[in-house]
């Protein structure tokens, strides 16, 4: 009888946020695993360390990379892929001798996480449950107090890597938007609100619900540096009935 | 000192998928309220009741509409600003005596929430706090064991309610795609995703995480009924890696 391959969401940083379902997988977890960049703790791990059993097998799968780097080059994929491999071979060994496994995830496991790329090599093998998480953009627009999406809006998520024309024509219209991966994509992502007449209602959100976390409007961020792992926010159409 | 007002995500319906948060706010609320079609249980409800206070005053809030009918046209809007009137009324009373309540919200509240029309009325007025809750699309991408959005991928939310050239527009590319909003909307959906090529790909799922829960190829839909609370998954660019 082979473990169970259990992928965890751990909501966005604040302990709280935890489901009770999650609170409860990891607590009986004989092996806890996750991802993190070299030598960090990660931040689903601080996230969700208080729930593991103190005798449980931990590991840490440190990223290959450190930094932002281009993540459509060959090099960046072959080193991804053998990775994974390597993550995926930990796992199915724990697996085999019976032992369940928590793989924790920041956010929702299924919403840009990178549990699905081990989730893609085990499912087939092995009883497999998703614990979904709540997504660190429910969590910045909580914390904003941020009404996004109403009624009949269309509500979208596009990652500050595209370039400025496609974002700023993305953006353009009435509809809730989220925009990811920001740090040295900043000035491009300001742009292309400015020009699709979006940055006035902008909010960004740096660590939110977590220790440090900041929130200001667009017009406030000026030179401020933010993070790869921040958002903006922009609201659908004006709630008020 | 008046009450907060505690504006409470349960998520999709499965009660496991309350976060500790949540389960924490509505056990300590000497006051809960949620929304409900008149003469029902309420999804909010039903998902938390087991976590109410048995002392705690419950208020359901029966809307007054109980069929689809033309959210743009004049009669809706007068009529559901009225009774949003009448709710945060309700609300106020009880925080102004000094008792903090929690508002029960399925999903999440800022997401596509009636909670939001009653944080614009009471927000500006009351100490206000917003528990984020896992949203229905995550429940159900994550029962469906359907990996959603990667890496650079654009995620877009569309109401079924769009016309179908619209619907069809915006679902063409290889973008991560959920459509909600089905039941009498289902057959112009369908249509419109064969339009854009994603029909091959897609997942209908009804009544994710709950009793009754149906997930299916949207190939194998045919002519069931499906209501109008479930929604079509598209997922993005293949994970595999």
């Amino acid at each position: 009888m082979s473990g169970t391959f259990f992928v965890v969401g751990v909501g966005p940083g604040d302990p709280e946020l935890l489901t009770l379902k999650a609170a409860r997988v990891i607590g009986a977890a004989p092996v806890v695993a996750w991802f993190a960049k070299a030598g960090r703790a990660g931040h689903a791990h601080r996230t969700a360390c208080g729930m593991i059993a103190p005798a449980a097998e931990r590991l840490a799968f440190d990223y290959p990379f450190t930094t932002e780097i281009d993540a459509g080059s060959e090099h960046y994929r072959t080193e991804m892929a053998a990775f994974y491999d390597v993550c995926a071979g930990h796992c199915a060994q724990r697996l085999e001798s019976g032992r369940d496994i928590a793989l924790l995830c920041e956010g929702d496991p299924f919403f840009y996480g990178s549990a699905m790329y081990l989730f893609d090599r085990l499912g087939p093998r092995f009883p497999t449950d998703i614990v979904p998480g709540i997504t660190g953009m429910s969590g910045c627009w909580s914390r904003a107090m941020l009404p996004m999406a109403h009624g009949d809006d269309t509500f979208i998520v596009l990652p500050g890597t595209l370039d400025e024309d496609t974002l700023s024509r993305r953006l353009l219209g009435d509809h809730a938007a989220v925009v990811m991966k920001l740090g040295r994509n900043m000035p491009k992502v300001r742009a292309a609100l400015d020009r699709a007449g979006r940055a006035d209602r902008a909010v960004c959100v740096v660590q939110g619900t977590m220790a440090g976390e900041r929130i200001m409007p667009l017009c406030e961020v000026n030179g401020a540096e933010i993070p790869y792992f921040a958002m903006v926010l922009v609201p659908g159409r004006a709630a008020s009935r």
